[in-house]
């Protein structure tokens, strides 16, 4: 790679609203009103776009997650904006700035996914992701009548077919089919548009869809999962994979993996960016930093701690375990297998008892954490970038507005002092921010009207 | 009524991409790549704000709803934003006027509804209003893996049903129930969060919404049903009725019996507000108004015309049949019952050949048309409003932005002379521009924490 141009780091904002840290609406640098606050969005989307962040990330669930009410009244997680009215919103206040939201694959429509996800890459002007989830949360499927979630492998070979055909349906309209020639009258030629006649396991969907082929193509593909069935999907047909690895042995593992899948299913090793979910708390220094830090954690009640592992470990009753002793072994469950094993490993590996597994668990989700100076930061993400362990990093402030300021203002220009991340946006769209390319309009189905 | 607030007219704009008229994005006072240009939508949101309308409204289909392709091919109908994300971006770039998009209760689920509608409303602070319909197209039956649409009374019952889940999530949390209190660290008053608990016929869903209660307390609910059931539906659950109507006497009398209908069911009459839709053609004279009416109609391919009618009668081959004599008698079908009624009213009324009838369907699909001068048109609307037909229009301007200026620049003007439409806004949500009561917040289910 020529010295001028070298390899950038890809940073996307995961915008959870208030911020990363679950207490830490409570803290001073937050603003506790942002979950039903447009302004309040508008000005974090603002903020990143200045630092020429690749994107903003939004994580949804069609429920609320967690119905254990003693603990869930103290968090701003029961409260979550519909996240592409969000990010069409926010993509009125923005240029360049890519949009990502999560659509779930398990209790939506191929046909209503890849309207509005087109409509967002039409109206974005070619910045739309979707982040494709299955969905794991039985809170879940008693919200759209189902007695409880599908099946891990169930779940997975609905997705598989699911992104099949919301992609078929993006190519409906050739790029050039919308000729609009006023003067005979013909607005498309209809021997450039497909209808898709999809008849599958899960879906029979006969399109087309009623809307030109997105800026994009496609939206760019965005996923998840770490099992060996998430894994397989996203070598499969993602483009980014927002990993969670807390350690760098396992994130390089996870990293090289990925990467031999795609060379497996014939796909560049470029094709695909991982980026791992980075809870940062910056200060000017690493005592300030842990101060930050200290502060965000006295706001941590213990009912939501424990409510949250407990959730995070697909339900486990810690009620009859000691809270200073070591954590139990955690059974196989049907949700979030990677996430679990992220977990008891980070216990093992520390030697934490469940309260200090909690404290360390409510701050990140599981996810790596930095505290410290601008400059260990940047250290850490550099050493995770130049390792073999990431494309990137999926940044997790631990407040909204402050904590993720703090980020922009230290972090962000250090790593562009380094010549990692850039200093102003160079493409348009999300694809061109990320290095992938427009994937080519492919004919599926039949054409709508054959020659005459 | 004290002379100084006179009675209000109240005015839509109903916002088909490139204006009403089929044939009109040939026009030159047309915008041809408006059905995928966030510009040309947010210019006439603007426009429409600046005119002080009430609100603009969307209908949509999740098809391409005609599959006679090359009639098809010769319309802007195959392409259509996705509503939410459409209205979401214009919240952002208007700032009073209110937002109404249509959702389909026949293909998606209230927990997906409520969620969307109650975060436009969130967004846009309290501008947003769901059109309710019940889907009668096979091709959109055929995008969601079923064979056929639902019969025409399963589908309202569904619908029935489906507005009252919806109306309870959006009743989760109470006005008051956020709190947000950082000493101790409640964000929100759990006792103040209800638990849906429905189990119904066609839906189980437990609730609660993940989003706080809405600034309107509930979107505006809107709907176009004038069959039996429609209006039955209506009359219970409706706001706005947005009607369909070509002559005086039919509207007098379906404006009645609506009001009548609402004190059936212990509403009061001013709780539904009755908006026709009217296709204006305006012109500095009526000479000038025919003319452009004239260019028009010239720009009608003879395909779409016949494939629209056929379209609207719910699929009759009129091939049989001379294109220059009279109607054939249309037999009942399952789809859009008084629609059929009406289109069948006005060949009879009017005595028109087959060809002289998609002539006038083609332009305003079966709704009153008025071509003449500022002075003209708003004589017939003030006739209508003053008549017991009308509490206001729904306006569908031939083409955008020419045909939509032409009515804001010389009929609301004229409106506004004879004290009929308001200058100012008054309010700030479109409850308050319709005069509608913010409904009071209803204690379904159980609460979610109960005291201790």
């Amino acid at each position: 790679m020529p010295a001028s141009s070298p390899r950038q780091m890809r940073l996307g904002l995961f915008l959870l609203s208030t911020g990363h840290h679950i207490a830490g609406w409570r803290h001073p640098g937050a603003q506790a009103d942002m979950p039903t606050s447009i302004r309040a969005f508008a000005e974090i989307a603002r903020m990143a776009e200045a630092a020429r962040f690749d994107m903003l990330f939004l994580a949804d669930n069609n429920c609320v997650p967690q119905t254990d009410w003693p603990a869930v009244r103290r968090t701003t997680r029961a409260n979550i904006f519909e996240p592409i009215a969000l990010l069409s919103a926010l993509s009125v206040v923005t240029e360049r700035i890519g949009l990502v939201a999560t659509g779930s694959t398990t209790y939506s429509e191929p046909y209503h996914i890849a309207r509005a996800f087109g409509t967002l890459d039409h109206i974005s002007g070619g910045r739309a992701g979707w982040n494709i989830v299955t969905t794991s949360n039985s809170n879940e499927a008693w919200n759209f009548g189902r007695d409880s979630h599908m099946a891990h492998a169930d779940r997975y070979r609905r997705a598989a077919e699911f992104v099949e055909v919301t992609k078929g349906l993006w190519d409906s309209f050739a790029d050039d089919a919308l000729v609009r020639d006023v003067e005979s009258g013909i607005y498309f030629d209809a021997g450039k548009l497909r209808v898709l006649d999809h008849q599958g396991e899960h879906f029979t969907v006969r399109g087309p869809l009623n809307l030109a082929r997105p800026p994009q193509g496609h939206p760019v593909l965005v996923q998840a999962g770490g099992s060996e069935a998430g894994r397989d999907l996203a070598a499969r047909t993602a483009e980014v994979i927002f990993a969670v690895n807390q350690a760098l042995p396992d994130a390089q593992e996870f990293y090289a993996d990925i990467k031999r899948r795609l060379l497996a299913h014939g796909r560049d090793a470029e094709a695909v960016k991982v980026m791992p979910g980075l809870f940062p708390v910056v200060g000017r220094t690493r005592a300030e930093a842990e101060d930050r830090m200290a502060e965000l954690q006295r706001l941590l009640h213990p009912d939501v701690g424990l409510s949250l592992l407990s959730f995070l470990t697909g339900g486990f009753d810690f009620s009859p375990y000691d809270v200073d002793g070591p954590l139990p072994e955690l059974p196989d469950t049907d949700v979030g297998k990677a996430r679990l094993k992220v977990i008891a490993d980070l216990a093992k590996r520390e030697n934490l008892s469940i309260r200090q597994l909690y404290e360390r668990i409510a701050v990140s989700r599981g996810h790596h954490m930095v505290v410290g100076s601008a400059a260990e930061i940047a250290d850490r993400m550099q050493e995770w970038f130049e390792g073999g362990a990431a494309d990137g990093f999926n940044v997790m402030p631990p407040t909204f507005p402050e904590g993720f300021r703090a980020f922009t203002e230290l972090v962000v220009p250090e790593l562009q002092r380094r010549g990692l991340f850039r200093t102003e946006y160079s493409g348009a769209t999300l694809r061109e921010h990320l290095g992938l390319a427009r994937p080519p309009h492919a004919a599926r189905g039949h054409v709508a009207l054959p020659p005459a």
